[in-house]
C-alpha cells in the first residue's frame, strides 16, 4: 500500500477546535439507543474523556485529584452535569443546558447528595444506572464516597457500561479523526527535522526538550507523553523518561510520543541509530518495518485484531524474534493516549471504518535489546489510511 | 516590569534527578510504623503518585489506561511490585527488588489473581488491607476487578487508608522541595519574560504556546498544565483551555501553570493587561496581592489551613470582594498539581515545617470578572519561604 503524503507543516490545516452540536446529539441518541436495549437507565460517568466525550468540556483541571466530577446521560434529553462550582463558566459554554453545582472541595458531602438525588430523579427507586467499571475504566471519586451513593440509592442496581461507551468511542467520526491526523501530522513534521534536533554528544534530557519543543512549534497543543530509551546497539525500556544519558556513536534511540490537539492523541514512535548502525539493529528495524507492512495489509473492514495481531507477529516470528514485554501489538487512541481496542490473540474485535489504531509491532531481537515500531492509521472502506508518515525503511542514521 | 536576562536561568543549579534509597527507606519506615498502630498489615496502592513515591518509578506510561499497576507495602520489609512486564525493565532500576508480573493485558486475568497470591502472603486470611479511599484518592484498575479481588480475598478487610499516605506525602523532604523550587524557578524566569512572549494581536492558543516553550527552555521536563483566560478588563473563568480570542488592549490575561521537573509540580498563575488596566482590575489585583502577602504572614507552624484561608479572605472580604467559584485559597502540591491541604474555612490541618503550599487567593469584583492569583511556599520554622518568585506588586502592563 502506498503512503498517504500530508502536505508540507507550512501548509497543514489547522482543524477547527471543538466539535458542532450535532456530533454530540449523534453520540446521546447512540448511546440512548443502546441503553434501550441494555435495559440501562442512566449512565454515570466521572472520568475526564467520558465525560468530554458527551459534553464537549475540554480542561486540564482533571489533573487536580481534589474534586470529583459527574456526568449524567439519562435514558432521554440531554446530558446533566453535576460538578464543581469552579467549573460551571466553562461547563456553560458546551452544548449541556443542565448543570448543577455544588461548592467543593467539601468537608462531608462532595457532590455526592446532589448526585444522589439527580440520580434518583432520572433511574426512580429501583433503576439500573450503567457504569464503566471494566478493562480500561477507571472510576474517578473516591472509593467511600461511591460506597457512600451505592447506600444512599437503595435498591438502584449498579451495571458495567463499559460496552455502551467503548462501542461508541471506538469508531471516530471525520471530525474527530480530523484532529488525530494533524497531531500525527505535526509530529511527522517534528521527526523529519531529527537530524537538526538530535546529536552525539546531547544529553538523552536535551533531546527530548528540544523534541518537545519541535512539536509545540509544528502546532500541537501539548506533548503529554514523551518515553523513550537509547543504548549502544539498542535499547532495552520505552516507557521510561530520559537518564541523563549522552547519546554516543553506535547508540539507538527511540522516542515515542503521544501529542496532543484539541484533546485528541496521535501516539507513534520512531528510531535513530547515531554515528553508525550495527547489523543487528539494522535487521531488528527491517523486520518490525515489515511486520508494520504487514500490518497495514491486514487492517481492512472485517479482519479481527487477533489476526491483525497474527500478521504482524507472523513477521518477527519468521525474523526469530524473542518475545517482547509489551503484551500487544498495538491499540485504539483517540481521546486517550491508548484506548481500547488491542492487538493481540484474544482480541477478537472486528475492524470497521473509523477506528483509529496503532501499529506497534516490537521484538526482542538480543538480550536486552527490544526494536519496537508505531505507525498510526484510520481503518476505511480498502486499505487503511496513513496518519503518521511512514517511517523510513531503514533505520536512519543520525 | 524587567526581564530577567536568560543568563540568571542559566546559572540555576539542577537538582540531581531520582532519590537516595535511604528517601524510600525513610519513608517506608514512617509508613510502617503508623501501619502497625492502625492495625494495618499491608497497604495497597495503585495510583501513578503513591506508587512512585514508595518506589521511585517514574514513567508517564500511567497515561494509558489499560494496565494496572500494583504497590504492596508489607508489614515488614520492602514494597513489592505487581506490575505488567512491560514495566519490568524500568521498576528494576529502583529501589524495589521483589517485581512480580504478569502479561498484560490479559483477556480475563489482568494481575488479579497474582495480586490476590501476593496480598495472602502478606496479610494471611484475616488480616486488614489499607486502601486510600477517601478524598483526593482513586482507585486505578476497573472496578469489576476489585470487586474480584475482595471475593478472591474473601474475610480480608479493607480499610481506609488515606491518612497513613497523606500525612507522610504532606511533609515533603528537602530533596523533594528542591525539585519543586527548581520547577518554580523555572517557570518564574519564563514569567518574567512576558513582555517579550505575549502581545497585543496575538491568539491565546500562541500565546501558550510560545509560554509553554519557553518553560521548556528554562528548565523544566513537561508543561503538563496550563490553563488560563483573557478578557476584556478581566476574565470569567480559570480552568479553560486557550479559545483562540486575539489577545488585544484593555485585555487581562490570566495563565496558571503546574509544570513539572522529575516529577513533582509547581503551581502559580500570573495576570497581565494588555497596553491599559482599568481601575476595577487595578484594584482586584492590588486586593489579591495583598491577600497573598497576609497569607505569607500567617504561613507558620502551627497555624491551620482555615486560619491561613481567614488571613487571605477577610483581605479580601474588606475590600468589598463578590463569592468566587474556586472553593478555596490554596492547597498542597508536589507529585500531583493538587495535594492535601486545602486552605478553606473548614480544614483544620496544621502548617507544619516542610508542607508546599500554594497562597491562591482568588475573588470576583465585577459581574463575570474574577481576579486570581497565586504563589508557591514551603512552611519553615518561623517565616516561609517562597518557591515561586514573587509577583509584581501592581498589575504588568504589556
Amino acid at each position: 500500500m502506498t503512503a498517504v503524503s500530508l502536505s508540507q507543516s507550512q501548509s497543514l490545516n489547522i482543524p477547527p477546535r471543538g466539535f458542532p452540536e450535532a456530533e454530540f446529539a449523534r453520540r446521546l441518541t447512540a448511546a440512548q439507543r443502546t441503553m434501550k436495549a441494555c435495559k440501562v437507565d442512566a449512565l454515570l460517568l466521572t472520568s475526564e474523556e467520558n465525560i468530554r466525550y458527551f459534553s464537549g468540556f475540554l480542561t486540564q483541571f482533571f489533573q487536580s485529584p481534589t474534586r470529583p466530577w459527574f456526568l449524567i446521560v439519562p435514558k432521554t434529553g440531554k446530558p446533566i452535569a453535576v460538578i464543581p462550582t469552579i467549573g460551571a463558566v466553562a461547563m456553560a459554554q458546551t452544548w449541556i443546558e443542565d448543570i448543577r453545582t455544588w461548592a467543593s472541595p467539601h468537608p462531608d458531602d462532595d457532590g455526592i447528595s446532589l448526585l444522589t438525588q439527580s440520580l434518583k430523579k432520572c433511574v426512580g427507586g429501583t433503576g439500573c444506572i450503567g457504569l464503566p467499571m471494566a478493562a480500561e475504566t477507571i472510576l474517578r471519586m473516591p472509593l467511600l464516597d461511591f460506597q457512600r451513593l451505592q447506600d444512599d440509592l437503595g435498591t438502584v442496581e449498579f451495571v458495567d457500561a463499559t460496552l455502551i461507551v467503548k462501542s461508541l468511542r471506538i469508531i471516530k467520526s471525520e471530525l474527530e479523526i480530523e484532529k488525530i491526523a494533524y497531531a500525527c501530522a505535526c509530529v511527522s513534521n517534528a521527526f523529519d527535522l531529527a537530524a537538526e534536533i538530535f546529536h552525539q554528544g546531547q544529553s538523552d534530557v536535551e533531546a527530548f526538550r528540544a523534541f518537545k519543543i519541535e512539536c509545540l512549534k509544528q502546532g500541537v497543543d501539548d506533548v503529554s507523553y514523551l518515553v523513550g530509551g537509547a543504548g549502544a546497539g539498542g535499547y532495552e525500556d520505552i516507557i521510561s523518561p530520559p537518564s541523563g544519558r549522552t547519546l554516543q556513536s553506535g547508540d539507538i534511540l527511540i522516542l515515542d510520543t503521544g501529542c496532543v490537539f484539541d484533546g485528541y492523541f496521535c501516539d507513534f514512535d520512531r528510531n535513530f541509530a547515531f554515528g553508525k548502525s550495527g547489523d543487528l539493529a539494522r535487521r531488528a528495524y527491517d523486520t518490525v518495518y515489515r511486520a508494520t507492512q504487514a500490518g497495514l495489509e491486514a487492517a481492512i473492514p472485517g479482519a479481527s485484531c487477533a489476526e491483525l495481531y497474527t500478521a504482524m507477529q507472523s513477521v518477527m516470528s519468521r525474523a526469530g524474534a524473542l518475545d517482547n514485554d509489551v503484551g500487544r501489538l498495538g491499540h485504539g487512541l483517540g481521546m486517550q493516549l491508548t484506548e481500547w481496542p488491542s492487538h493481540t490473540e484474544f482480541d477478537e474485535t472486528i475492524l470497521e471504518p473509523g477506528m483509529v489504531i496503532t501499529l506497534e509491532p516490537g521484538m526482542s531481537f538480543a538480550p536486552g535489546k527490544v526494536m519496537v515500531h508505531e505507525e498510526n492509521i484510520v481503518i476505511r472502506d480498502g486499505p487503511p489510511q496513513l496518519l503518521s508518515r511512514r517511517a523510513a525503511p531503514d533505520l536512519p542514521v543520525i
